[in-house]
């Protein structure tokens, strides 16, 4: 299995996370990859037209991505207990939960792309006030269910986890402890996974 | 079963065709909504801390989100043949083409959002010519593949149609039918049926 891998990207350790939790990380050749929204990139291009990481080629050379449909693929190939719980209730909460995690990183990247990308000149502030709203109350809403985060990992809670890891890396929101003490309890007890800690962004 | 809508949006659109394909179109309540990024929505924002749209709500009160989510927890309510294949090869070649036709939709909206919404002396061409060419490729791609498009609709056919929908709507791409015969062949039959007729973008 193949992976078009950046050690920087939030979305692709989301894919590693899930890959160790499941016991198949050793099977996955990282491809390392540079991507970026204003230049194109031939090679991931090939396999993926959005030109995004993660870009996943499995052993029967079919592409997969996004990260969410990836992580699913994943977690189809193990028969430990499921990251993706299998159907119920459980399944909804972790995909919902998952997408307020993608969510609030979708928001925080924009920010990025804004402040670090763009020419000075032509960054706006009101867009960089919406998307960071949109962060904020998504982490205090994370916050509010922090407490009934189970004590079994999900994808959810993967998602969550390097949201948070990222927006700690790149800081596109500044300080994010402060006001939100159960959040970043669990966020200390999960950081010590090893998938956590073999997969802290870097670059 | 509550939906925040928009007549306007094609994530929206993805699940009422869903809803509508599944036949549970009647059991949910459309509550217009008005959603823009840089203007919080404080009625969305109870139930969505990202204040996006599609947000659902369960009979149950669970709130859903994104139209992923919804979509799959849709049609996990019917007993009909399934609009996301359960398992095996073809599950993920339609989630991976659901995936396509979301990225096509996510590079179009931020070109919309560029040349729309933000202040003409803060755009950035750079921005929009990146943007543009994950749709044009996306385009291209879903090109490629339209011959294999099965006549058994599918989550990933109804993204691309939805994509496809919405950026002759806004038209942020231009022109996007010369040189893909086959994607717009493919594309006039989808739109004959009642779920994308009923659907048609508006606003």
């Amino acid at each position: 299995m193949k992976l078009y891998y950046s050690a920087a990207s939030p979305y692709v350790r989301k894919v590693m996370m899930t890959a160790i939790e499941a016991g198949l990380d050793k099977k996955i050749e990282a491809v390392p990859t540079v991507v970026t929204p204003t230049k194109p990139n031939a090679d991931v291009a090939r396999d993926n037209p959005l030109m995004k990481v993660p870009t996943f080629v499995t052993d029967g050379g079919e592409v997969l991505y996004d990260s969410r449909v990836i992580c699913e693929y994943l977690d189809s190939l193990h028969t430990g207990r499921k990251l993706i719980p299998i159907s119920g209730g459980e399944r909804w909460r972790a995909l919902r939960l998952q997408a307020l995690g993608d969510g609030i990183l979708d928001a925080g990247i924009l920010t990025r792309y804004e402040t670090f990308l763009r020419p000075e000149e032509k960054r706006w502030p009101d867009w960089i006030q919406g998307q960071l709203r949109k962060v904020t109350q998504g982490l205090d809403a994370a916050e509010q269910e922090a407490d009934a985060f189970d004590s079994q990992l999900d994808i959810g809670q993967i998602a969550i986890a390097c949201a948070i890891g990222w927006l700690e890396f790149r800081k596109p929101a500044g300080d994010i402890r402060s006001g939100r003490p159960k959040l970043f309890k669990w966020y200390e007890k999960i950081s010590r996974r090893p998938s956590m800690q073999t997969t802290v962004p870097k670059g």
